[in-house]
């Protein structure tokens, strides 16, 4: 899906990005529905947060057999009114703008749908309906709109630092299962399904919570030899925890750290990227310019 | 609340934000209470620490049936002596400074009140008076006016370097609100009320304790697809856990590194980058002008 | 084992460690196994990653009891069919590389064996055949061969700052053993057999357990000085997870940092610290020998 | 005790600290336990290894129910066998060195009477016995002696960097203990005693269960509130995980960082650290010789 992979990084309204209509209602709805400059526009915002929110508690409380058995009438309708009308904003955002499949496509667009659908498929499978709560992350977007920049800028530099270990991050995935399935199948030999390691697939989840260190205790070793892969595989589980760990932080910390060269550029062979206290040019050896010399390559 | 994001940062004896009085029994008193430079004012810190860590202890005591059960009556006599002690202190705290509501209201003066409140409300609400306990956070004040200033240098450089990652951090802890609540809601929709999945907020807490690697075994999953979920979540969470970690080290890392260089330039001949303590240039070695001289740019 | 401790970092085909056969139907069985130029030799490999992958599905699916039931007798079939087809391989692989023993002694030789001795193994101790999964650690090698090579760069850096930090790992290892013995033995003797605690290497067992953060709770602290002693191992066991995290955040940190300056000197007038790439002094402008230029100074 | 905050920095022999006889019996005797250059030094060396690994190994053995019902007796002669010889070596120890109540006091010295103490003690306190395991600390001692230079060395960078931290480390751990106090006296009133939470005391040791991670699940929260709690605290717990993390990889990378600065020494005013690409004095503006420009500033 285009634009899927770098949803937060982009701070400009994403209503741009599926073609502001030129005039008529068209333009009036987008841009009360897109754009958060007007006062009509700031209360769609305001009220879209309220809606998401309150149709996410209806969905939490609705979930608890106490609640849901005196209030569960009052809750369905709430449901189904707040489905209605993010069913209507949908149609809505589709109709105002110029590119409706590239909305629907989007990241946002994608989400949008998401929150509408469970309501109307939890007519014919009842459970589904929970699913709703999916419409939290509708927040996303109407934080962006609220101008929450600073916020945002942040959350483009997690991402970003994410983003660079990304290859460093699946390589170490990829490990972690191939170890995860021989230590799972290892356990499955070893202790059996008397134990609980009732089938390889369940001794690979064990073998997760082992190494990942959560270890909810429902399955657990109890031979002997069991019990020393076990405790060798946490330790290395421990071990292997300091890589992710290691990864992001050395990402983090360089984000941080002072950047040695500048964009100083040479007069004479326009070659960039000379040290701060450089005088002349390292690849023609012509004088830089002295006022080249400033404070923003060190921090 | 003023002065309540700074309390530990502050190295100098926190009555003076409340104004020390100009003379007569005020004064006095409060050279005792907020000062720690005579006989009597250093008497009185150790006296409240002692009485701080005994009234504790009568607390934890307390709550251990068996010693309830022999010594209830002698506990209880000594949690009001210690309460009405704190009560006079904290009135005379009050009484003594120019600025009461100042104090009052500021970090100090909210924990003094609240670790007197609990013996009174628990006259109304038997079971409130465990909370007394909050009063082993008067000790922090304590052990600043102790002259351990080192110690509270360290805590101060800690509390700075998660200040300034504060909204990276926040972002995160949005960001990991919105996986939890998605996820929780996931596992309710596939293993349902059945396996102990009773609600949406108990599976947002299920969520909680695996993505933390908490994982206390009191609900597990037990359907297939759930294991499969609850395995995702758990690799999931263990790459989330390094971006904390990740934020705080670099953080730290770059509070260590020296900041060798400043933007300090030569007059003569505009070199850069030279030590915040250097006198003369390091290139023609022509003197640097003295007021560049400051101290911010060493750590 | 030669090769062993670095079977990733190496980028090229690794045949050519044991021999490329110089002509015969050797050479063309050499070019179709180890090489992945040919038409031939590529449809090889997919056809080999498809077999692991199938396989290895049969052995997590036939150790599931309801599957094994229904569908026990094909998996058999299948079991042997992938045996027979990965020995013949092997043989193969034996028979055109020109040093059989210098191949059957690598890492992947290895590897290749231990692929289809549980089949064989199982004919006798019937437990054995699910470890057949080991076969997995094959795809290790497919990937490499199919030019995954930005991947495999990645793998070579993760293991690399893995090898730097090797030393360091050990030490650390060998003193959270000793801590693990001796606070496990400790428990025994506090707990004993009556909470838990059956045996010192139970206790051990459970030392570690606890110093991971896995704690699965099959085995928990009952007495009062018991969990003290656990709590204390917990606090413990939470800064060591510090140790090896730090160390492997230095060694990425370290590896992530710009090597800005070198050790080259201008010859006109001796200063130091240019960039790899520079071809003229920074300083008097004076050209660089070029010699010094190489592509060490730059990772 | 003297020395005992250094044990792993020191490379040197320790007996030297303990005073080197001058001749007779006990310099032999001193040249056979406190050194290892003679081939009877290095004959004691590894026989007292075998000895320590094989006591250690009767311990673990004798404490499994089902090897003590049967070789019982045999366990018993060896303890005894081996406590007896460790006392002899104990004594020699104290009787070779000039100086005896400095190495009793001394970290090995004590330790060296820990490891026979528990064997004696056990004729009083029958369970004490398998706190003879202690003696496995005694290896730290053998293997400085074998000539390990490199990972001592390891040892000595990891020591002091935690040394390095130590302050912030307490500081931190006084934080957690202020917050555990509090987050389990609160619990202890939400959950209170039907749901596991029986005394504050317990209640804080399932804080430090939570807060590490660790989530053995013995107790657990079982009311809505107390769950909202453990999860705020679980969070709280994963966010000041990483400070001390935070804290040993900053202090790892700064140990692994180049040292901008260089012991370069100006020739005229004595002034140290210039930087190394100086050329003047930066404190009295006088040259600074070039051949001081060398590569070990940066690394």
């Amino acid at each position: 899906m285009p634009g899927m992979d770098t949803p937060f990084v982009q701070v400009q309204p994403d209503g741009d990005r599926y073609g502001r209509p030129s005039s008529g209602w068209r333009l009036r709805l987008y841009i009360v529905i897109f754009e958060a400059d007007t006062r009509a526009g700031r209360l769609f915002d305001l009220t879209l947060i309220a809606a998401i929110l309150t149709s996410v508690a209806v969905v939490l409380l609705d979930s608890m057999a106490s609640l849901h058995a005196r209030y569960g009438a009052l809750f369905n309708v709430l449901e189904w009114f707040f489905t209605l009308a993010f069913t209507t904003e949908y149609i809505a955002r589709l109709a105002c703008v110029r590119h409706p499949t590239r909305y629907a496509r989007s990241f946002y667009g994608v989400i949008d749908l998401l929150a509408v659908l469970p309501t109307y498929l939890a007519v014919l499978v009842p459970g589904l309906h929970a699913l709703m709560d999916v419409r939290v992350l509708r927040l996303l977007r109407v934080f962006r709109i609220l101008k929450l920049g600073e916020y945002v800028a942040e959350f483009g530099l997690l991402t970003q630092a994410l983003a660079a270990s990304r290859r460093k991050i699946l390589v170490f995935l990829a490990f972690v299962m191939l170890v995860v399935l021989v230590m799972g199948t290892l356990m499955y030999v070893v202790e059996g399904p008397d134990n609980g390691f009732s089938s390889i697939p369940v001794s690979v989840y064990w073998a997760i919570t082992t190494m990942t260190t959560v270890g909810f205790g429902d399955i657990t070793p109890k031979t002997d030899l069991g019990r020393v892969i076990a405790s060798m595989m946490m330790l290395l589980g421990w071990g292997t925890l300091a890589v992710p760990t290691g990864i992001v932080s050395a990402e983090f910390t360089v984000q941080r750290l002072p950047r040695e060269t500048t964009t100083r550029t040479c007069h004479e062979c326009l070659s960039e990227g000379h040290l701060p206290s450089a005088r002349f040019c390292r690849d023609c050896g012509a004088p830089l310019p002295p006022w080249q010399q400033d404070a923003r390559g060190r921090r």
